[in-house]
């Protein structure tokens, strides 16, 4: 067994216990929702000088190992990469082997989020090369991580949680390596063209702003200048050309499909039939919904009725798709204002529209600036693993109490006007709906409402949303009616995970403190 | 007479007289182009919270007043504005206004520029509301600065300057105001409509990045989002609603005409025929002029040359104007990269063309930057106010010694491959080629060319371009040469000017120290 420094277990304000200590650092407790600003400055990167960049912007080098030398990558560093390619990246892996080759132990690696592609990057952390991975942990990975064999602590923080720990100075990166569809000499880089076109690179933006060093990384290189300059060239350090940085058949989620389940497609139309319902569904609202085949589903319900209402969105936040894009086309919304795109229709309409626009972590998410979009939606329908009585959620382990799945934007979103959980009522015959989730993401004030196939469940923090829906022939009821109705058809409650008292892994709140814990299973 | 703290008087290595204090803050003197950068980090403006702003995004107050006292402006604290509206700005005379109705005193104003308009500010000065002025001053508040009657040093700083002194920390702004042409409530912002369209918000994005307090001002706000967000609504703190914010009428500069001078005309065509005849007009080359009335000329003379020659130009940098524009749209340049707007063909062309793309003192012109746009342009064609037989140019102050211009980009594009300037040989019958220029605003190391109507100087420091215009017919001379023929003509060297030894301005050059002194006259 490795053994991690967390100080001691205390209980944080939402009654789960975290560590005092997390990977050498000590960190605050969760104390509630809209805890105030901590005190502090935002970090500030190191002055440069032109005077040490080639005067003519060609700041190429000959390879990834070169450009990190040149860094003066050492033992015991972070360095970062973006997720927005998703399953399709070519380069963290060729970027580990590059770091094992120069003989380096004991680097933090701070993905955005990383991927079953990863897996290679396993035989790393046995080496010894890699320490820990702060940062989503999307299958193989988090099973490592679950099982307990990291030598630190997984650290799961939402997009704007991962915004802020770095704006604020937590996360110190010291090389961030970011893969580039297009990019110049210079450094300027977009996700627009190039054969592993993305679309945008907003998940890249604070490690261009706070690294100490940056790397771009393209198979695509323009003349100068790269426009637009979503990364600007004159946060980069160095350029390196790579034959193919992504695999653009995996870069698309997979998961880009309507569903075609019965069940699923009840869940969608009855959050659509909420939001009209509701009154939330008039001209000049807004929404934000996944890339799941049930968000997608539910698009697609909601803008037949915003059809037949007549009704005109001013803009939907996405993950773009498809469906969103022919909405922005049809002129059923004045913008799509994106996070990320999900598929290569979003990626064309990013590129040829100006009202598909693209945003960040720091536009849309971080909690600590001021005031982002997240709050400023109408209505916002996630997914959720678990849900639980109190409307407390949970989006990163599995009912067995494996982390198999990053937070992404989920905390964020929650700060929406109306929060929607769209989920099954069980899944393999486990209920989705708990006595108290195995892992806390979102705290049961900020969740809104609870749909599934059988029932529609509002918190009774909303009674003005209860009152909104009253006499219409939407199933709502309680949500301990809708546990037992639940608990009835799968023959009782879940069986509790057998989870240890070894912390693998931390949830960090939007504003950086400790929300739970997850445990080796 | 006001005591100013100026410390002593220090040689730098550019032989000029400096003080080794600046309001207060000792200051390095200048010690030679490209010295390396200072030690420590950007400045990071405080960490704010979600929880302090309105949920909804509406961050409306409903004066000037009101945003200022919400902002806990202080006395002797520091107040920034941009100079998008050059001679056309309403927004900071009714702020100094507000101010002085607070009861405030000794305040330092920090605008990017002020101009003609800005005279009424001259009382607050006189009252003590404002201390003193850093930044460009046209016209009457040069004029009371060289008159020795302002109270701190004027500080002149170029573009890309005054982002390095706000990234560095050397200038910390307490309340940024910012007149935009078009917001929305949550503080996005941009120039390109509204009835005050200006183009682009560059010269505001220092201020809006590093400021603790950030106030937009508009005329025009429209529902959320204002896209695109030049000025992101998530470093703003308040918005302000005014009736007019700025006079269309002269937004524009009024010097956007072709020159009709045949004098100028004539240096205006010996510069594109250098450019052409040294070989630097070729395919995929970049240059970049100002909007005075022979950089225009210059500008039409160069694309008759480019279309002579089957050329297209890579990328143009501007001041916009129409003349660009027109470059732009007929597909002589692929891209034009602006810095700001000079005509109303420029803000449509900004607006309209994706091609046509906002920059920003970051990407242009910050020095303490990881390399920036300035240096990798072919040709720059720059004015002077005078020249010297050292190729050291002044752009500041008349040869009387009178500060009645601010330093803009001027020294940033110094760094381009070839700097020329284009002067004519003297003013109202004094020499502008002289033994010393009066203020030393260019080194003398990075101006390659002086282009006259009567020769062409080439600095011997280039002897490559001596050798790529060797066998043209262009009138090229030994710039002692050049200077005697033009002291025959005006009957002899021109007076030196009566200067005090009471400093009352320092000129900065792009890495923050001090390269040159104004004095009283």
């Amino acid at each position: 067994m490795r053994q991690i420094d967390f100080g001691e277990l205390t209980q944080n304000s939402a009654g789960r216990r975290v560590p005092t200590r997390v990977n050498g650092v000590p960190s605050r407790p969760f104390s509630g929702v809209g805890a105030p600003a901590p005190e502090g400055s935002h970090h500030g990167p190191p002055i440069r000088s032109c005077s040490d960049y080639p005067a003519d912007g060609d700041k190429r080098v000959a390879s990834l190992r070169e450009a990190l030398e040149r860094c003066g990558l050492e033992d015991g560093m972070t360095v970062s990469t973006h997720h927005h390619f998703r399953d399709g990246d070519r380069v963290a892996v060729p970027l580990f082997d590059a770091i094992a080759e120069m003989g380096l132990k004991d680097i933090r690696w701070f993905p955005s989020a990383s991927f079953p592609c990863h897996e290679p990057i396993v035989k790393h952390l046995e080496s010894g090369v890699v320490h820990h991975i702060e940062g989503s942990m999307n299958g193989a990975l988090g099973d490592y991580c679950s099982s307990g064999r990291m030598r630190g602590l997984g650290v799961l923080r939402s997009h704007g949680g991962r915004f802020q720990s770095v704006q604020d100075g937590e996360v110190h990166i010291d090389v961030a390596v970011l893969a580039a569809p297009t990019a110049d000499a210079f450094g300027n880089a977009n996700g627009l063209t190039g054969p592993a076109a993305f679309g945008q690179m907003g998940f890249a933006l604070a490690d261009s702003l706070w690294a100490d060093r940056v790397v771009v990384v393209t198979d695509n290189l323009v003349p100068f200048p790269c426009v637009p300059w979503q990364i600007q060239g004159n946060h980069v350090d160095f350029v390196v050309e790579m034959d193919c940085i992504g695999d653009p058949e995996r870069i698309v989620s997979g998961t880009t499909q309507i569903t075609r389940s019965p069940d699923r497609l009840l869940i969608a139309e009855l959050t659509a039939r909420f939001i009209r319902d509701a009154g939330i569904l008039k001209d000049g609202f807004s929404f934000q919904a996944g890339a799941g085949g049930t968000a997608l589903a539910f698009a697609v319900y909601l803008k037949g009725m915003m059809q037949a209402a007549g009704v005109k969105a001013r803009f939907i936040r996405g993950g773009s798709t498809k469906y969103l894009v022919e909405m922005l086309e049809e002129g059923l919304t004045d913008y799509i204002l994106d996070g990320q795109t999900f598929d290569m229709a979003g990626v064309r309409s990013m590129r040829e529209n100006a009202n598909h626009v693209p945003t960040s972590p720091l536009t849309s998410y971080n909690f600590h600036g001021k005031g982002n979009f997240a709050s400023m939606i109408d209505a916002v329908v996630l997914g959720a693993t678990e849900v639980d009585v109190e409307f407390n959620g949970n989006v990163v382990s599995h009912s067995d109490g494996r982390v198999l799945h990053g937070i992404g934007g989920w905390q964020n979103c929650l700060a929406a006007k109306c929060t929607i959980l769209a989920v099954p009522s069980f899944r393999d015959r486990i209920p989705v709906i708990r006595d108290r989730v195995t892992t806390l993401v979102g705290p049961g004030e900020l969740i809104d409402v609870i749909v599934t196939e059988r029932a529609i469940a509002i918190n009774p923090r909303r009674p003005d949303l209860l009152d909104a829906v009253k006499g219409s022939d939407l199933p709502i009821k309680p949500i301990e009616d809708l546990q037992a109705e639940v608990e009835a058809i799968c023959g009782g409650k879940p069986t509790e995970p057998e989870l240890s008292d070894d912390p693998v892994a931390v949830v960090k709140w939007v504003d950086g403190t400790i929300l739970d814990t997850a445990w080796r299973v």
